[in-house]
């Protein structure tokens, strides 16, 4: 999966076109940290022409911090917000005859959830409430996923091939040297790594069952590119969620 | 119908408590001039408890001008707006097993809706683009009245009774003096003549099938129950679009 | 001193009229958590009638949640922040001939500020940047006091009356049961003690400089009548920062 | 001149870095309709280090829409909302040392003042509040420059290269064909034809004191270049504002 449609009116941001044909599932901008409703319009038409599964991607309030700066929202807060962003998704989908298939939190949010069970729980509650079909997403083994999991709903646990990992199966914080995997080549090796073993963590091991690709960063299309072509040789199919 | 859930985080705006009991239908903001996601699921259970109607109130993004200041939007910056606040509150509204039954345009959106033909399509195309069920309601006699009944829509035509109206059936400017009726009385007498005979404008009569009353002002709860009294006393049944 | 211009647009919060003619410094909203450019210019212009000193209240860029939800700022984008808000109120103030006097932050911003030195500075720099004349007012004896101080600002040590101490001087939580002060007669007598004893925290005693009165709740003018009786009765003169 | 500034956090918008070093007068976007406190505090300092003048480009506040979008703004929202536009980043701009010396509206926000004379005296009143030393830039000819010359102010007025004007010196439309030239060529010929001979309109004659470049699109820097080369060929000097 990665993330689309997260220009805002004129500023654009992503290459939607290139990355869009290259992955299965699309997480979508819901208009709180990118995305205004006439770029969310001309996503999902771009999702539906490449065929991809859509899903929301919703965010914290804050356009300037791009949804990448942790908010203390209240748990009744999240759950309203990321309900309110997953039926404006929903409502635009409509006209392109699309059914959303998936949620997953974006930067803050996502990390944020992934650790605290009071927002987890939140954002499970919401994605319950929407539909009861609808897929969350989130880190492998995080709070997040335990919390749809406690609700009933199907999870995909997610792992990041172009992130390093820590020995303990946590993520390596952006803040360190190595954070990032630099080549195409240690992209997809790290991406047939995760989808074969999945990760061992703390609590035990974790399957990896959807990989996220970023498509804000310049390598985005030829990481994309190799880790389909690396998952294809090893007999590895990728299907939407 | 009257407006609800005008409020935006600390900041309240109307008495949705006292004002919802005394309506059949309510249309709720989306957030965008007014209404914030928890307002908009709190609005939501008050609404489901009071046994009205609810149905979207979308406007222009446009926090600070309450949605009364015109906007130039393109109709399909304006299809996508309008779909991405039904969508929103429908979203909302499925925690309180509520289906959203109407959609009206708020503030200055209403007025250049009701006035000309691309935008009243804009708005119409979001309407049927999200549900065919949805009922549109409209100035009677209006441009958004003639779209959506051209794409086959269910309408409404609305009359206000607190408002003069001039001899030609349209509403006297609010820049002139005597442009709000002062009295409950005069009110409620306006109510049931619109009611009984409609309006007759330039293009021929039009009925008036809804009652706009307004809720952000101190006469509104005083004015809401002379015009059931009235209506009651008439015979006139009111019911939930 | 006392926060004003907290409306935003057609929602009014507060009772600006009734406030400022009780309080010697008002701390004006700059549109960021509150207070339009319109409600700045109308709250400047009373506050010039009433003749209080005038301060900017910089918060976080957060209407939804009234700048009140932490947010995770990096100290970059804080100093720009705080800068712009303070240029701004200071425009408007040109049109009423005010030169702003001080500089108090709002909400969470102010609290995490009491704490985190580095969010600290960056609002002193800010401070400073601006003017060496603003006074940055902050809570006696923490962070943004110390970081005042290191640049060579004049601060303003500030004490709550309406709020109940712990026994260490430092704030008694909003979440637990009396945090609260609940009567005129209690907040006038804790306006005394602070500004005659001042603080004794864990690093040394504080003198208590300036005493905050809440402006947005309902007993908001009977406590600073009261305070401001209690001060005269001991004799205890209160001046514009 | 030329607009600067223009991103959104991350979501870059134009080459400011190149096309710094061409022009003479920079207009920084403050925030309503483009640039964050931090883009316009880093735009200050390539602003300083090009040694360009620096102007305030206050728009309309439709983050959205770019300022591009007709609003209906009473003149009071509008004076109070420059205002605070021209303050916030003069603030930022003290941390630089740069004093600002020109204002130049933007978008949707400069064709309605240069038609409308309560929006332009509106924008006139703001400016004179802040300083009566910043110079006024509008379009040559239009009700803008009118209303800051019955105010005393110094106005600058402008011309645009890049654009098709009708016979009777107006702007031809950007939704015909041919209104925008097409290559640097003709750009640079019609700056040196408006440096020398200015406009004729309606009202009589009119200079242009100020060339127009637009930052925003890819021959930006190609047309800039071909501007300076050929006003420097015909001994014609450019000067900051």
């Amino acid at each position: 999966n990665a993330a689309a449609g997260e220009s805002f009116g004129a500023r654009r941001l992503g290459d939607d076109e290139s990355l869009l044909p290259l992955i299965t599932s699309a997480n979508l901008a819901c208009g709180f940290h990118a995305g205004d409703p006439l770029v969310m319009a001309r996503t999902l038409r771009l999702a539906r022409q490449a065929g991809v599964a859509v899903g929301a991607h919703p965010g914290y309030p804050d356009l300037a911090g791009f949804g990448r700066r942790e908010m203390a929202l209240t748990p009744d807060e999240l759950e309203a917000g990321v309900l309110y962003q997953i039926g404006a998704l929903a409502g635009l989908a409509r006209a392109e005859g699309i059914e959303l298939a998936h949620v997953k939190p974006h930067g803050a949010l996502y990390n944020q959830a992934a650790r605290d069970p009071a927002l987890a729980g939140a954002v499970a509650r919401a994605v319950r409430a929407f539909s009861r079909e609808l897929i969350l997403v989130g880190l492998a083994g995080s709070a997040l996923i335990a919390a749809g999991q406690a609700l009933g709903l199907r999870v995909a646990q997610e792992g990041f091939p172009d992130r390093a990992y820590n020995p303990d199966g946590t993520l390596r914080s952006r803040r360190l040297p190595g954070a990032v995997l630099e080549t195409p080549e240690a992209v997809a090796e790290q991406a047939v790594r995760l989808a074969q073993a999945g990760l061992v963590l703390e609590g035990g091991p974790a399957p990896v069952e959807t990989l996220c690709l970023h498509g804000d960063h310049p390598a985005s299309v030829a990481n994309a590119r190799a880790v389909r072509a690396a998952l294809a040789e090893r007999g590895i199919s990728v299907e939407r969620l």
